[in-house]
Formats: C-alpha cells, structure tokens, sequence
C-alpha cells in the first residue's frame, strides 16, 4: 500500500487528510508534534496512522503533503531534505508559493515538488476544526515545476478530484501569488480594517449579515497570515493602492452628493459582480484537464 | 380579524409577510402593482389576501407596513396621507430613518409611525427570492415617535418575535443612521469597491470563501442603494474616510515590510473581531425587553 504523509494536521491538513482517506490504494499517514493531536487525529478518523517521528514516516512516502506555515515549511524542506523517498512527490498547501517553490529548490534531484493550494478554509484553526468536507467546491490551485513528472501532475488533479474540488488551476508560483494578494489577502486586510474602526463595539445590534460576511476572516492566525502577508509584500501593496482608490472615488461621490455618479458607479461594480459570478475562463474544469 | 397591510411584496416586504401569516389574530394583506406580483404571492402563500387598489387596503388597515425604495415611500406617505384609519400604526422597514421619520410628520395625528429595519436579507430582490425565515436570528431595530404609543411599540416587538428575530435594538433614527453607514452601508461599498479593481476578471479559479463572502452584496439593487447612500451622505462619507485612513495604515505596514507592526495589527483587528462576536452590550433581548 502506497502512502500519503501529511505533515501537520491543522485546519487544512487535518481537513485534507481526511478527505484523502480513501483515496486510491493510498494510506494516508499523519507526522504530529503534539501527542493530543496525535490522539484527537485517530480517535475521529482524520488519518490511518499517526506518528510523532518524521524519520519514520518520511522516507516511506509516496506523497508528503507539508501543512504548515510558510516560514517552517521553508526550514522543514531545508532540515529534511534528504529524508524524502527517490522518486516521491512533495507538496506544500500553503497561501504563497514564489517563496515555497525556492525553497523546495533544497531537495535533491529525484524527489519532485508540486506547489498547492486548495482555495478553502474558515477562520478557525486546529484539527478539531477541521472537516472532511472542506474542499467540495472549491477551486485546487496547483504550481508544479517545470520539471514536475505527469504522473505527478496527473496524481494530484486525482486528489483534488476525490477531495471535491470543483476545478483545477495549473499556475506558475508568480502568477498564483500576484493574483492571491487580490483573491485572498487584500479580503482578509479588508476585513481586519473594518474592524478598526473605532465605533466596533457601539455596533453590536446593528449588524446583519453583509457586516458578518465581510469581516467574517478578521479572525484569523496572526502568525500565519503576518507571515503570508510580509512574503507576498509588493504584490498586496499594489492591490491595496488600488483598493484604497476605489474606495475613494466611491467616497468622493457620495461626499459631493452626486447621485448620478454614485448611480452610475453601483451599476458598474453591480454588473462586474453577476458577470464575475457566472462560470468563465480561467479555470479548467476536471473533465478538461483530464482530456 | 385586524388587518396588517404590506405595501410592496418585494424580497423584505414578501420575506416580513410570509413570516407574519398567522400572527395573533391578524389577517396579512398585500398591495401591490403588479398582477404578477399578485398572482405569485397568493399562489405561494406569501399573503392571505392582496390587492392591487390602496384604496381598498389602507382605510382598514391597523398596522401598514410600507416595503418600498426610500423615496417612494416618502411619496407613499404624502401621497395616502389621508387614508391610513385613526388610530393604527404605520411602518416602514427601508435601510435609513431620519428622512423616513421626517416624511411621516406628513401623516395626521391621530396615525402613529414607527421606523422598523430588520438586519436581514439578501443581494437578490424581487417576490420570488423571498422567504418567511430570513429573519431566524436576525437584529430588528426600531426608531419610534417619541409620541408612539407603548401598544404600538409592544405590537411591534411581538412581531419581530413572530419572525423569528434574536433581539430587538431601541434608538433614534439620527442614531440608526449613523452606525448603519458603518455596519451595512460601509459594507456594501467595500464590496462593490473589491469588484472594480481591473483585474477582478483575471481572478477566475483563484477565488475561495473569503471572496465570495466580502463581494456577495455588490450585487445589489442599485436603485435603492443610489438612495440609501445619498440620503445618509455626511455619516457614510465619514465612515469611508476612517476606513480608508485604517486601510492605508496596512498598506505603509506592508510596503516597509514592517513584519512587527503588520504581526501588531493583526493581534489587533483579530482581537477586536473575536470580542465583536460575542453577545455584548448595545443589544437587547426580547426576554428584557418583554419584561
């Protein structure tokens, strides 16, 4: 039996993990620092087996999925280089992926590394958050090398199938970051911001559910998302200039009482938002991509 | 049998109608324009009875409640002035109050008003996207006359009972306006203001959870929020400076790679977001409120 070593069984690796139970002729193996992790993992059927050992589950693995923050998977890649098996897929799920794919230039030559990133989550951390569930639906993007093998490749459009991705972007790490400061890192900036405000706490009885849908993420992994944020810095200060003059030219409208202006902007960004919703390019569908 | 008459079947006035049939002993009856909107509201239940002649409707009406654009329904009220019955309460439940409350001055004295904006609904519009549980959990404020009766003011607490709502919130429309520019208005132009950035069609595939939570209400009825935002200008200019202001203070953090102040502000904004998720004060329950 072929195995699938998740390092890490947080909110994501716990939750894929236990989507990817099942899959193929595929053991899926949990490496945990934590024994209550360890125990919890078992107990609810997040993974086969658990250990607390990287060197004994590492070199087994035909498939190593690193589900940590990006600053330790960087030292994990450098600290365990050579315990990976020859032939054996790496692959990381983190939100940034220039960084990552440098730092998995550490391996040796016969062990491959596919970036990835299933774009899915909560605002919750931990493996007793996670749900196998979590990526019905949602789009899987993957940046592999250009040296990846096919059947690497091939192996983890199967994954994502059977963990219930909707679809599969195939990437290069600059494009994925480039677009992800937009996608994922200026929402959860934007929600952090609005809860700034000073008048927060004077608000309560007066939020529905626009107010809970956008500051939702606001409560998020400090370490994680600093982390995400500071190696992702120019892109996300590109998007967030635009955003900061997009939000001003809405506020000299209504500050100049221009009701024409503000009528014309809202039929702008309104029709922008049903178009974006509707199916479009962009996005390969499984059927597609496994033409 | 009393009578409450909804005037306007749309997504908020067919959503409160359904949710009231069978409260106390009131029948529920729809005005509307449109024989369509008639049809469907009969055929699926979302009224006992409706009409298409205000004239019929409004003189036996002991509860009116206007569901309808801000500025028709300042029309409404000049214009059937003089044909709501002596002695009943009439209501609106549009997102702003203070022009709302300066129309009804228009009402003679012996019909009271009460400005009504229950926290809830959705980007669509339109009789056929309503239904009776929108309002499961939802706030329901109120800005009373300071000359509305307490029986009025307690018919429409029980209403919102009926409909399901987790609290209701006592306050002035001067007051609900202010902080409404914040919680809902605030809302609605962020997301519209994420959906014109220029590459919002680039970003197919790449979108997950966050995304579609932050953008889901720029798909708004952009007539009414041409309204809102127009009639609540000085407060909501306000709060899109502050938000602008405590935007751009992440994006300096960001551009100078400043990873202690993003790692601080994100401690902060998190902090803030999880205190803001708890029941607090600002709110009431019906239990208090009942007492």
């Amino acid at each position: 039996m072929k195995k699938i070593v998740f390092v890490g069984l947080g909110l994501i690796g716990g939750s894929m993990a236990a989507a990817l139970r099942g899959f193929e002729d595929f053991e899926v193996v949990g490496v945990v620092r934590r024994q209550a992790t360890a125990d919890y993992a078992l107990e609810h059927g997040v993974v086969d087996s658990v250990t607390l050992d990287p060197a004994e589950a590492l070199p087994q693995a035909d498939v190593t999925v690193l589900c940590m923050n990006p600053r330790q998977i960087v030292d994990y890649l450098s600290e365990h280089r050579n315990e990976f098996k020859a032939g054996s897929l790496v692959c990381d799920v983190c939100g940034i992926k220039t960084a990552i794919l440098e730092a998995a230039e550490v391996l040796p030559p016969e062990v491959d590394f596919i970036g990835c990133h299933p774009m899915a989550g909560t605002e919750f951390s931990g493996v007793e958050n996670s749900f196998p569930t979590m990526f019905q639906k949602a789009h899987f993007i993957m940046t592999p090398r250009k040296t990846s093998t096919p059947e690497h490749i091939s192996l983890i459009r199967r994954m994502a199938k059977h963990m219930g991705c909707r679809d599969i972007v195939n990437t290069t790490p600059e494009q994925h970051d480039a677009i992800i400061a937009y996608t994922s890192q200026l929402m959860h900036i934007v929600a952090a911001a609005v809860c700034d405000d000073a008048e927060l706490f004077q608000c309560r009885g007066f939020e529905g559910g626009s107010f809970r849908d956008v500051t939702r993420v606001a409560a998020l992994d400090v370490d994680m998302w600093t982390e995400l944020f500071s190696l992702n810095a120019p892109a996300l200060s590109r998007i967030l200039q635009r955003m900061e003059d997009n939000l001003h030219s809405y506020r000299v409208a209504v500050e100049n009482g221009d009701v024409e202006r503000i009528h014309a902007k809202l039929t702008y960004s309104s029709d922008r938002k049903r178009r974006m919703s509707l199916p479009g390019p962009g996005q390969f569908t499984l059927e597609e991509l496994n033409k």
